[in-house]
């Protein structure tokens, strides 16, 4: 295969991330519970050869919480599940590193690894929400650049807990009784300073060498980290220009500390909306965002602004000026929000059912969402993308309309290249450590 | 049904908890970490319509533990799997509060109870290895009554954390846009010696309402602790008369607590072996014990008694006696070791064999099984049974062979009763501690 092909992820999540999914009449209230639905679910991705299954997740909820966050399945054990009613697709979890044993951490993704012959895949969080400590019994949620100094030394002891066994250790010589190889066994001993793990871990390496690492952070320390670090990154732009700026910023970096950067895949995050026409799939987007009244849409939107009234204003003008506001709390999500409405002279109204129910840009028919896949990929803002489900039966749309195109114009797969996530992605099987070392001092010695 | 049932749980554990089992041509070296292999064992039970399926496990290795330790799948991950591809028969892994944290634990559990519609089990075990404590920066591993006193108040904030949700607090009325009734969530503000964990958790019961609590420890502190706190207890004894004894004496505890006896159910570990006489069930015992040279059998009795050398010692006749050798080390061991020898008049080829191949009296003709096991099911000894696979082929033997004595002597069941767990065992579900509060406080004020 000669020419670049796209990745694709699907990011699954029940009764959806917005507060207005969940209350359409096709949508079971309890399908982030439901193991039912999360398998029809991985099988139409299988089926359009998917690179891989995607979970989301948090550690803190209270009232306020969207839906989807109060009752749904931990990622884990969520994915193993899927790992023996599935073949080829894989599967990928988010875990936190600011509330989790390493030694746990290696095991647990390492026997999915192995419970899926080679497609697992972590996706390295570091708990964003603040309430997690006092579900941890910690005083105080780490401050940002503590929880990255821990995530990149966590990371290091997974990826050192994973080589404990050498691919070859297992001789299993049933004739002689000798079950390893002790030279093949390697106990880690490290000592940092935030864990202390001695190892070895008692599961060897799958056929992929190390499940594959993603990371979603968007700071300067998550871009760092990643560039280091990830094999993957999540990531989330609303348009091509940004896209492609935090593409070449995290390739060059990947690049300055001396990796190819092909080796490192940008996923961007995408909700694709399909209709026939582009008013019809405008049409499903509202169906969605109105299951919500306006004035819970207001409220929602007012959350983001320190719970700022937003009812005062009329609904159907231009989003109103409302100078700094918003600036001392979700900062990120403000700034956009009004960068947005200025450059797409957004009334009211339609912030507020944004805010409530988000919308990405990749909307209209099969071929627009195609050209808008096909651009981003060309002109350097994606490797892949990860693939939401924002309106009912939005995965099989896309599965059914928008894959066949990109396969008839030769970007994606028609089938499945390997069996392992690495192999589908194009990335290489990691050497084990200790055999490297014991290759070169060979090599040394001769 | 008026009889008395029977319980049965399947312990599985791929290339097996002996040195010698792995050694046998039908065992696939791979079989601790083949997904295929745990399937077919699981659907197997299922078909001998089996309660539960038991997963041990250990936080630590070196170069000495035995092949199935070195090389194994992590409980949590693999029981998840096998939620997908079985339908009746319970989930049982082994985890340990003395390296997790309750609200990680509280959730996957629950996750798994409800990935399997209500068949979730954990086995509560406090770590014995020494060595766990390296694994997870601890400086030293926890002392025998403080690894209780952690697991008490673990066990107890895991089970808070567990009723969360009310069961009727997913209201899902789509019209109202109301997800869910915020007085049927609880906060569980857990502050104690060991665990400070606010909650709630972000995931709601299973139809059994928490997953069952199964114990294993058979020390004072242990036996009391299950008394209190567990729904079914793991123990192992050689003899009737012991089973008897220890039986008694928690289910006189559980009493002591305000506990119906019947709710705490005793699950003995049992290693059958079954053959169409009793010399071929003796000899399937001796053509695994055999795999190993009675060099190595000797040398791994001698780790028990502090590396002591029996190689200087006649092979077939008496045990020796070797004084109080050993009884500094593993003593309730070696006693057994020694008690065994003496009482059965073992020679030291025989004891050495039974040391490295484990051997329980459930060996014979399936008649003969059958009885033993009628016998300790009837005389207050056992309200089940956890087999596990010595020889090849022992799970499906059992089932194919004695499961139908049992089956028509009424002893045991021929259809599931239930799909869940608790259903199965015959235990009630919980109430939730919310709700009963609330139910309680409303008949009080009616």
């Amino acid at each position: 295969m000669t020419k670049r092909q796209l990745k694709l992820g699907a990011n699954l999540n029940g009764v959806g991330n917005s507060i207005s999914f969940w209350r359409h009449p096709s949508i079971p209230t309890d399908a982030s519970v439901s193991l039912e639905f999360y398998k029809q679910q991985a099988l139409k991705a299988e089926e359009g050869k998917f690179d891989l299954l995607f979970i989301a997740d948090g550690l803190y909820i209270n009232e306020k919480s969207n839906p989807h966050f109060l009752n749904r399945f931990e990622p884990l054990t969520l994915l193993s599940a899927l790992s023996a009613v599935t073949t080829n697709i894989g599967l990928v979890a988010t875990l936190s590193t600011s509330y989790s044993e390493p030694f746990t951490v290696a095991r647990q993704f390492a026997s999915i690894d192995k419970l899926s012959g080679g497609r697992a895949g972590w996706n390295v969080v570091t708990s964003p929400l603040e309430g997690s400590a006092l579900n941890f019994g910690k005083g105080e949620h780490p401050q940002h650049s503590l929880r990255y100094e821990i995530a990149e030394e966590h990371v290091e002891v997974v990826k050192g807990l994973w080589d404990s066994w050498e691919d070859d250790a297992f001789v299993g010589d049933k004739a002689a009784g000798v079950f390893f190889d002790p030279s093949k066994l390697h106990t880690l001993h490290h000592q940092g300073k935030h864990f202390s793990v001695q190892g070895p871990l008692n599961i060897a390496r799958s056929k992929q060498g190390h499940p594959v690492i993603f990371q979603a952070g968007s700071s300067e320390s998550g871009k760092d980290l990643a560039a280091r670090t990830a094999d993957a990154i999540y990531t989330a732009h609303e348009t091509l220009e940004e896209a492609r700026a935090f593409y070449q910023d995290v390739k060059a970096r990947a690049a300055s500390y001396g990796r190819k950067p092909e080796e490192l895949l940008i996923f961007p995050g995408i909700g694709p909306i399909v209709g026939r026409t582009e008013e019809e799939a405008e049409r499903k987007y509202r169906e969605i965002a109105e299951l919500v009244s306006i004035d819970q849409a207001l409220n929602y939107l007012g959350r983001y602004f320190d719970h700022f009234d937003f009812s005062q204003f009329p609904l159907d003008e231009p989003f109103p000026d409302i100078g700094d506001l918003g600036s001392n709390s979700f900062r990120s999500t403000t700034d956009k929000i009004k960068q947005e409405a200025r450059e797409q002279g957004l009334t009211l109204r339609e912030v507020a059912l944004r805010a409530s129910t988000p919308r990405t840009s990749f909307i209209g028919t099969p071929d627009r969402v195609a050209d808008l896949i096909q651009a981003w990929f060309e002109e350097g803002a994606a490797d892949g993308f990860n693939v939401r489900t924002v309106v009912p039966n939005g995965l099989a749309d896309f599965v059914d309309h928008v894959v066949p195109i990109l396969q008839a114009r030769g970007l994606y797969r028609t089938e499945y290249e390997s069996d392992t996530l690495r192999g589908n992605l194009g990335l290489p099987v990691p050497a084990n450590r200790y055999a490297a070392q014991n290759l070169a001092k060979a090599v040394h010695e001769a």
